[in-house]
């Protein structure tokens, strides 16, 4: 069994991270905290873990946290990279589900978080996990970077055609739609179904914290600069995040076979029949990403079609995902559901 | 492992009854049939089940149907009729997900379903499969009418206060909302998202199938007659029924341990906190039934609310409970997910 | 021209009031004051007003107010009665959105409301303003308290039963359900797309401040007590409400013709086809009330169904109607848009 | 006063054209003809016109019509070519709001909607009824090819860059969004709520029969061939298209300027503050469009974000605007209604 500690957890990202660990076998989750909930029961906020989770969210305490095997962070971005080095020394594992150690670059990171890292000597060790992209680096990790969702969406469906050279990576377009639920449960005015229901609108169209995440991960695989313009969207509705992704061909080349031998071997990304169109249903509440291709009049665009669980594989199930690389699990352990639908 | 076949399942609960069985761990589904599909792949329709079920929809044949244990039919009301007979002569326990066999009175039925019953031997012998109520009559069944949505989070709602004598029998209020899988995956104008979506509206208030099942079920538990006025109504969501249910009391009693001794060993019923309000994403996805309880005003008049997901407790979840039952599983075996909130 | 103010009008029954007015002939939109968004245009925070209201919003001042011919107060519960005594000195009529003077039992007022009443005196003059009930007091009224939502859909529905005696008053249900505009237009978690889309649930079961309301004008119009049974649900969509309404008659009446007599020359009521069910979407955006009336299996229980839109007839509408009649203009002036569906 | 007929309208389209009729002052509606639903008062398929159109559905029978001054053919493609030619030789004015006249090219519409053309000679004289592009044909014409709802959307934000020759009109990329109204009011599984509620997709991504439409007409307005992507995608949402528009700039320009000024005497175009993020519910119920401007990083990208209500500016609003055009009344008549939020 592995004993975990989650820090945060009042979240959409935390509540979902609970729901796949109450359905792990090996998880044995316990210490949770939260700074504004402390003494409160986790199923007394979040209905559907009644029966299933006892814990009372507790004040954050790096004590309790350093007998863990593993500690992931649901918490605001800046607020990881003040406990992560006290329990890395400590042995522990970390897996942050926010931002702090996404980017490498700590100029670009504190140009676009708008403060000062706590930890900067991390950025290197830190292992983004994307694990179609780094599952060796994720196993020997003691500490990963959690992708965005909008991130893991994109470049799952980019990476095939930037890994191969064949499109031309200074005009990529990724427009993006995202669920409600991406935008986090806080009180905000904008995030009221009286406000975001029945609409549908862009929203940060000039510049988006995922644009540098996106683009340093596609210059990783590419092994060189690329120039994109990334679009995000709300949807009205609550979980699912549709990328469709735009790049200009630069060679001839069959996309279907190119796709489906990169992800043969991976466990949560399916390539769909070509011409297919995937739905942000299918993967409701499950760990995959699925993908389908179209070349429109067969002409020079290629376009790509991916969709995920924001709060699964763009969030709380690749977490898991990750703790099972770096724990030496099956991969798919606790991540074998299927998608409600409808 | 159980042999299972499916007649039907290109509707809702045919969807969720394959969701729940592709992750039991003693199913081993042989064969689904649909007229109108045979020759297609369940995963084609259903692109939630791709890697899950590899089944394809066959042509309706007694033959396969034969060498299972145990036969869901998933189909609409009037076809299970004709051809259970035969299956249970072959041996095969059946588990009939539409209204065949839900009313002991043949004449009743008749009336209600407009049309003639095919087998109204069998009406006598047919076990209404609702767990709570049946559980020892379901573990000998041969054939078990699994209940309607509304009638079981009414009936399990109503049950202690009907069984106990501390209400007014004759003034039963049931206001009951339903989301739209309820009306079930065929082409109608009426279940189109432009009719109803971002509308509320009632229907069926002068009359509605699931009334006669709900009365006969609590003339069954309180020994008599009843009368109750039944309004069902049509929520702007996919899944979830809520119950809000009225009661004048007879007697001076409290509600709350009343409930939660009569449904303390049930694994499937959860009774809140005394003034608590169910929400029925609480249950998205799980077999549960959560009921809270209210007296206004220390009044005379009891609100229970009761909710469960139509698709589960209302259809394919129970079903599985029933199967599990009549086969000698573990209860809960294959029904242990975590509800999806948000 | 009518010279008009309006003080709030930040929340949606503020931009609903806007809405409205922009499109009434006789309106001259004077003033509008917000404490938290003085300066602020008002069509940067409603982008439907744009090129429609010029007007940016002010500091709350009674010395603008006083050049008005009217002000609405379309503010939390407790700031217009603070602000009322001073305007009606000079000689301004006053609409109050909200609930400062809609109970007439000041104690009543403040055990709901939680706190002191700031000017009792004019409770006794304030005129409640429900045209189909006090047209021609409000036609004389200084002071008018609109109707809360669920109150309009209710006693519209309960009104004429009650009035002619036909019902047990004793035993009265009102099981309503409101789309979420109705929590506001301010930030609270619980009023999120993620906790209240695809989602149905109840609120405040055992006591609402809308149950005192409901029941103070069943007893005006009853002449007598009445018992009252109701419970407010929440339904996952932004405009609308649905009373579904139970009263056991008591003498046997011919429904239909009592509600097409009763509300023949109303203009914002309409009586359907007996055995109808009214959608709330029917009365999007304009300022009707449409009622269907059933009685199931022909026995003692009448059932009414009720809607309206809850900004509109339960707000903004009837708020502009009762200026129409206060002010001495054509009644339906400004209220003639015809529902928007799908 | 305008005599009008209109053929079909049990869609909603024709809904929607009744709703804008029916508060159009000049508008005297004389017939309406469905082979459907002959018999069959309006108002009892469409609740929201109770009271405000008392017509009764009559079968199609071109006699009525000709008395008429103006038709509108709110119908199936492939109807109304077969009904115009006798109605222009009455003297009788056409709006077709399906896509029978759209196209200038025979061949392209064959192949598109896969049906003979039954009057081909009339497609050089049919004017294409945007307003914008082409009033002062509009003004003159006989017969008026409505436009679709995304080309609507989609020519309004590219116009001026193509106008003006700023883009590289060879890489245009279209991703577009639709509520699921523009699906139609006919029966079909995938429009059903339990389908396409809570879920987004693409579709059509492969070839959409708008993208001939949009694609005729940028090359009208910029004078040369284009080769434009277009990717149409439906949103859990009723009403509202959201065009994001992506062009590779070869000049530098100042975007705002030039849309300013292309729209300024525009009385339905409504040009945002840079920057900003238009909301569909912003346009709901109304014949607006508005656009907003963005230029990422301030790169070499322009992204133009457009909303329309399709039904409106899309559909009934648009064509309402071009029959005002076509008989010399006030441009905006009837079109003035402000846009319900939320």
């Amino acid at each position: 069994m592995i004993d975990i500690g989650i820090v945060g957890g009042t979240g959409y990202t935390g509540v979902e991270l609970l729901r796949i660990l109450a359905m792990h076998p090996a998880s044995n989750l316990r210490v949770i905290t939260s700074r504004g909930e402390a003494g409160t029961a986790v199923a007394d906020i979040f209905p559907n873990l009644r029966g299933r989770v006892d814990l009372v969210f507790s004040d954050p305490d790096v004590g309790a946290l350093r007998e863990c095997d593993l500690v992931f962070f649901a918490t605001p971005n800046g607020t990881a990279m003040k406990m992560v080095p006290e329990l890395l020394d400590a042995g522990v594992k970390v897996i942050d589900l926010a931002a702090d150690f996404r980017l490498r670059d700590q100029a670009l990171w504190e140009h676009w978080y708008g403060m000062t890292h706590a930890c900067p000597g991390l950025l290197e060790e830190a292992v983004y996990g994307l694990p179609e992209f780094n599952r060796s680096q994720i196993r020997e990790a003691r500490l990963v970077a959690n992708p965005g969702c909008y991130p893991t969406a994109t470049i799952l469906g980019f990476l095939p055609l930037v890994e191969s050279g064949v499109v031309d990576v200074d005009g990529l377009v990724a427009d993006c739609k995202s669920g409600t639920s991406g935008a986090g449960r806080s009180a905000r005015v904008d995030a009221l179904m009286g406000e975001c229901g029945e609409s549908f609108k862009a929203y940060a169209a000039s510049g988006h914290r995922h644009l540098p995440e996106i683009s340093q991960l596609l210059e990783w695989i590419g092994g060189g600069a690329v120039n994109l313009t990334f679009v995000p969207h709300l949807v009205p509705m609550i979980r699912g995040i549709h990328a469709t992704l735009y790049a200009r061909l630069v060679r001839d080349v069959a996309l279907q076979p190119l796709y489906e031998k990169r992800y043969r071997d991976e466990p949560f990304v399916d390539v769909m029949a070509a011409g297919s169109h995937p739905e942000t249903r299918s993967v409701r509440g499950v760990n995959h990403c699925r993908i389908a291709l179209h070349r429109p009049q067969n002409g020079g665009q290629a376009v790509v079609l991916s969709v995920i669980d924001n709060l699964v594989k763009g969030a709380a199930g690749q977490a898991v995902h990750n703790m099972n690389l770096m724990l030496g699990r099956p991969e798919t352990e606790g991540l074998e559901a299927v998608a409600l639908l409808p």
